[in-house]
């Protein structure tokens, strides 16, 4: 069987022992190591050494060793004989709201199989903060702790039962996520995150031992944990940028994660800038408070027909709609914007908006799926509140592009590339979200949605020993600006607090009375839409 | 309170964190010590970590850091507050027989205390042969690993109750030991040691975490175990090379630890060769057949008059005797070739014997001690079988040492010193031992007894942090010659089964009629045998 050139896991052959030769097993093969790799290699695990003398003798000395690589010092994973035998790796997306893991052959780095679960910390609160307060209570962390690994297991017990291999199988482990979601995975007080002046307990976690941290893997399997940049900008960025190639790129492009945070990364082969929105008011909470996460049945497209005034509704799998996601929001408000049933500051036009509009415990509600309609018989509808909402989060995320492009000195129409980063933001209607101002006028081909990067980016590295110096790189290669205390921040927020901006002509292709110049065709505004969205 | 200059102690003053430098608080320490050491430092522990954020806002950024230095990198063992708390270190010697302990004063290098105890492992065999058979049964490794663990713990907790710390109080530790004893203490199954061509599973273990290896101690303390240059030289005689200073003398000396085992290096400060005896025939057996370890009673010096024929004995703290040590019995034997009563062969002459020849069970015994004069009113006897075995380990000693010096091309009397170490060895007169040709005819000033140099070498890197380079140095410039192979050792060995020696132009001061000429003075044979006891 032969295994990937640049993979991690690596056939050698120990020069058998003699009288005249009388080195340890342990040395003989970091010797061996040292020969195959051209470079030092970490003190092998006093574990490993203690199962390789049979093992060298059971496979007349020749192995196959999983490696990896950690401050550019390699090191050894696990060894096993020179068989056919399944070597996994696993890359983990650590996420606040949805864990996503992707089990890989080592040898030939093909996927073997995919799967995710909500983040089990969900029980004590949906949003991060909640949990972070609750790391403070007695056990609390503890707690948090467990229900991660726990539920980790329990994904990785069941993944590896649908690829018949076990989890002693993995070797490998590449773990991705926000620095508060990695605090809590590692067991480290997330305390002073969240305070002033927002300061982890760690960066660069590196490579640990994966039975150290409680996780259910080969007994030598090592996890690496992405660096952070910050308590605001995580391992999982780190990946998304790696997974992206911004890094790699002479034209300056720019990252946006839309998840459950507003992180942004800006720069090209030469500089990084980064910048988190979890300070000010970001998508997450306006998303949250008037829809639900995606899944079968919740709208996540919107259209409407600006002559008719119909709306008509796309739901995820097409089965009748029970909710709505961020991105059917922001296509909705957008529809809402450009029928004039919401004006510049995104309040009701009650004369526009007609029946359409009730009064519920005193607020304003635009009905957009009759009771009769929905998949359980309830009519789906959004506030006022939630409007305001959306346009603070829009406003926010807009802002945080605004300055991180100012901070360098660089207009956001320049931009090559606009990379959409993370589950939601691969839902998001460019048009809509140029159409409210929550992204800058590009030209659509500008957008590109890239799906969960921070798995791809964790995935990656399984793959090719060479990316670890990569990551090193682009972790120092990072500025990050603290948005908190930029005074810009504030006005710039202001500004952006009406559709599409303060500033008309920042958005041309949105016009001012609410229809679309699309610059890409000049067609009508429905087919617009459509088009957007079939792309 | 002010710390050892060059010791693992270092004081550390953290710069505090800011909104303009979000650095993590691993990070910040890691930077700082960077600063502190002028040098690369590894990654911290993820534990230690953890208690990072607290303490450094408890201390206003201030700590004691106690570091250790493993393959040229810095790592971090712990930290505390910047208080005068004692940080104590362990240097143990891991013996066969005797396992000995030495707390010291990390920030002062000053001892706190000592004890010893009987290796545990001596329920399952006083020799490491049977214990390393032992290991190949079921459970038998962890049964062994769980005695030698269990019994330092104990001996642990004792020492320090006596200086009024804890054992958490304990953040180095430093062990030295034959190769076969590191593997049962580190649970590495020795079953290749005794096997040809008798390779160890590990030569250098390095810097472990103590926690792991089951040591009650701090939970961050690191464990240094010395390396070793195969299974039959371990890392006590690398200990013992550090603490004679034989590696940095531009004289050639030698070191010979007849301990458990004889072990052998000669070198100077360009090149170190060592062997050990552990292959052929050497003083273990010989000496623990016909005696018992030194100890409270036991006779350790035997003076003979060779006028009148009259034997006395010394005997430790001067109590009755009770049996004869090693020291004892060359003594003996010294006594009885100068007084005629055994012959060149080692036989005994019956006639220059007299009554004090008996028959025992068809065995020729030689009564030291009659019974009304011994402790427990048993007649002390030395028969032919235990003379015989004597006179094999002698010649095997020998042996070693001219092998040795013959490999490098250096004779014996070219040596500047003969350092012998060892408990066993402190006790030898090396006067006796030349009379039996146990060790060279060199004069008496050239020999120096070191003690317990393994236990002394230990202790030494925990004061010093500049000394660990120095033990890779050691092992490194180490060639160790496999005395099993070499063509010449049986032809040696023949020629050394003679008292003193066949070539008797090797040891001039021994006269042919068993008559001492001493180099040192031309006085009575008595008054020479007491001089060299006084010395």
């Amino acid at each position: 069987m032969t295994v990937l050139a640049n993979g991690w896991v690596k056939k050698v052959s120990v020069t058998p022992p003699s009288l005249k030769d009388n080195t340890a097993d342990a040395d003989r093969l970091e010797n061996a190591l040292k020969a195959v790799l051209n470079a030092e290699i970490a003190d092998i695990d006093l574990t490993i050494s203690g199962i390789l003398p049979e093992l060298l003798r059971k496979n007349d000395f020749n192995l196959r060793c999983i490696l990896f690589k950690d401050h550019k010092k390699w090191c050894l994973a696990g060894i096993t004989g020179d068989d056919d035998k399944i070597v996994a790796g696993l890359a983990v997306d650590l996420g606040t709201t949805t864990v996503v893991l992707r089990l890989l052959d080592l040898s030939t780095g093909l996927a073997l199989a995919e799967s995710s679960f909500i983040n089990t910390q969900i029980s004590i609160g949906p949003d991060i903060l909640t949990r972070l307060h609750f790391a403070e209570k007695e056990e609390g962390l503890c707690e948090l702790n467990r229900l991660i690994i726990e539920g980790l297991n329990r994904a990785i017990a069941e993944l590896c039962k649908s690829c018949k291999i076990e989890p002693s199988d993995i070797y490998l482990l590449s773990v991705a996520g926000n620095t508060s979601m990695i605090h809590l995975f590692l067991g480290l007080n997330p305390r002073w995150i969240i305070r002033e002046p927002y300061i982890p307990v760690i960066n660069r976690p590196g490579c640990l031992n994966a039975r150290e941290l409680g996780i259910n893997a080969n007994q030598f399997a090592k996890a690496f944990v992405f660096p952070n940049t910050g308590s605001y900008f995580g391992g999982d960025l780190i990946a998304g940028i790696l997974y992206s190639g911004l890094n790699r790129d002479e034209k300056t492009a720019i990252l946006v994660d839309v998840g459950t945070n507003a992180e942004v990364v800006l720069g090209n082969k030469n500089w990084l800038v980064a910048c988190a929105g979890a300070a000010g008011p970001a998508l997450e909470g306006g998303v949250t408070k008037m829809g639900m996460m995606a899944g079968p049945g919740v709208i996540d497209r919107v259209y409407a027909d600006p002559e008719t005034g119909l709306f008509s509704v796309g739901t995820i799998e097409g089965l009748p709609p029970r909710g709505i996601c961020g991105s059917g929001v922001i296509d909705l408000a957008a529809a809402l914007f450009l029928s004039g049933m919401i004006d510049i500051r995104g309040k009701f036009v009650p004369e526009a908006c007609k029946t359409r509009l009730k009064d519920k415990d005193g607020l304003k509600h635009f009905v957009l799926v009759p009771a009769n309609a929905s998949a359980e018989g309830i009519e789906l509808s959004i506030s006022q509140a939630d409007i305001d909402s959306l346009i603070r989060s829009k406003a926010a995320m807009y802002t945080i592009l605004e300055t991180i492009s100012s901070y360098v000195g660089i207009s956001l129409s320049e931009l090559s590339t606009f990379y959409v980063a993370g589950t939601f933001g691969s839902l998001i209607n460019p048009r809509s979200a140029i159409t409210i101002g929550m992204m800058p006028d590009l030209p659509e081909g500008t957008y590109k949605s890239i799906g969960n990067s921070s798995l791809e980016g964790a995935a990656m590295i399984l793959k090719d020993c060479r990316l670890m110096d990569e990551i090193d790189a682009i972790r120092n290669s990072i500025t990050y600006i603290e948005l908190n205390v930029n005074q810009d921040f504030m006005n710039r927020f202001s500004a952006a607090r009406f559709i599409p901006h303060t500033n008309l002509s920042l958005f041309p292709s949105v016009s001012s009375d609410g229809l679309v110049k699309s610059r890409d065709s000049d067609g009508k505004v429905k087919s617009s839409l459509c088009k957007a969205h079939e792309s």
